[in-house]
């Protein structure tokens, strides 16, 4: 059901593309091994997920990939664009939720909708970084702009696109918003029953709402 | 619709009742006057709602109070009852959601659920303070610890005792987690078209989602 991100293979991040190539000869670029920008993305993701936005820093992150600060501004630029780089490889899974809807038509979008989202929390490996993903933008502006930016240009598009309904954006947030309270009360408040709740009755119960957003006119 | 929870008056809260009498003479405690443990619990609402749990400190609520951070401990205790008697106040409006369920029996519970609701969230007054509740409860163990035992303790019970249904409980968080995620969308990350769509276009979508939670068995 979902897509284990660990398997994604560390492609550059398009938001991470302008580089500032700012006090770095290439000398010691290419002394740090060809393998350094994907070390570095690796530890930011982690740092972000661990500390959230506002508590993790450049030379945090430069640290913990064993390089120095200055080569995580050469590769990523600014903290915030190091958080693109990092929170859209976290979002991967995400990105594939239009094609969970789309494939087998109308019937049981709402269903696949809601097995695919819940898939990607329930798997302990996607569900720490996804977790701070949502920690960072709840909480700090930048972090916000930032996921708002990527749903709006990858994600909501393809959404809307599959959907035959007026006001086809607004349809698909109604439906995300609801995947999004149930994900913060189960996983992140944890407030009983929800928490311990079987998945199953909170997709019997869900599925019908999502399926009424996303295909009734 | 909603409630200004300016115009609560700054009653104990319950949380914040077993205080530690510590370190603190009761001539000095005169001399803060009367007021002091209302204008306390006014300015840790206003820190946390500002800063957060994690970045308000006792010392900087009685800074802000105009007092001594010995008469907040006195007063309140740990940061932690502090916040708990925060946030009690500031959760205060969100309390009367049973009676607005109730109030009319079952034909439109579902609408007044969301209206209610809504009304809490567009008030700029009680907008601020529950943001923060969110916040710090999403983003930090203790602040959700807090805020999941008044929820339990205080609403929850409220709530499930009004509905008719199977698993009460577990439906009004139904209902609940899909207004929260909404909340989210429209009033924290502020994403497009959520952030600026009608607010009885929301309603007129969301109700019957509510209404088939709290009704329906």
């Amino acid at each position: 059901m979902s897509r284990d991100p660990s398997e994604e293979p560390a492609r550059p991040a398009k938001a991470a593309k302008p580089v500032r190539r700012r006090g770095r000869p290439a000398r010691a670029e290419a002394a740090e091994g060809p393998g350094a920008r994907e070390r570095i993305l690796a530890a930011a993701r982690t740092e972000f997920a661990e500390r959230g936005y506002d508590k993790t820093s450049v030379r945090g992150i430069g640290k913990a990939a064993g390089v120095d600060a200055a080569l995580v501004h050469h590769y990523f630029g600014t903290k915030e664009q190091v958080f693109a780089a990092a929170i859209e490889l976290s979002f991967a899974p995400a990105l594939t939720i239009p094609d969970a809807i789309a494939d087998g038509g109308e019937a049981g979008a709402g269903e696949r909708m809601a097995r695919f989202v819940f898939g990607i929390w329930e798997n302990p490996v996607s569900r720490p970084p996804l977790l701070a993903i949502m920690r960072s933008a709840l909480t700090n502006e930048t972090a916000a702009t930032v996921l708002r930016g990527l749903i709006e240009r990858r994600l909501l598009p393809r959404v809307a696109g599959e959907l035959h309904v007026p006001d086809p954006e607004f349809r698909a947030q109604l439906a995300a918003s609801h995947l999004m309270g149930i994900a913060m009360l189960r996983y992140v408040i944890k407030m009983e029953p929800m928490a311990s709740a079987d998945l199953e009755e909170i997709v019997a119960m869900v599925a019908p709402t999502l399926q009424r957003y996303l295909t009734e006119a």
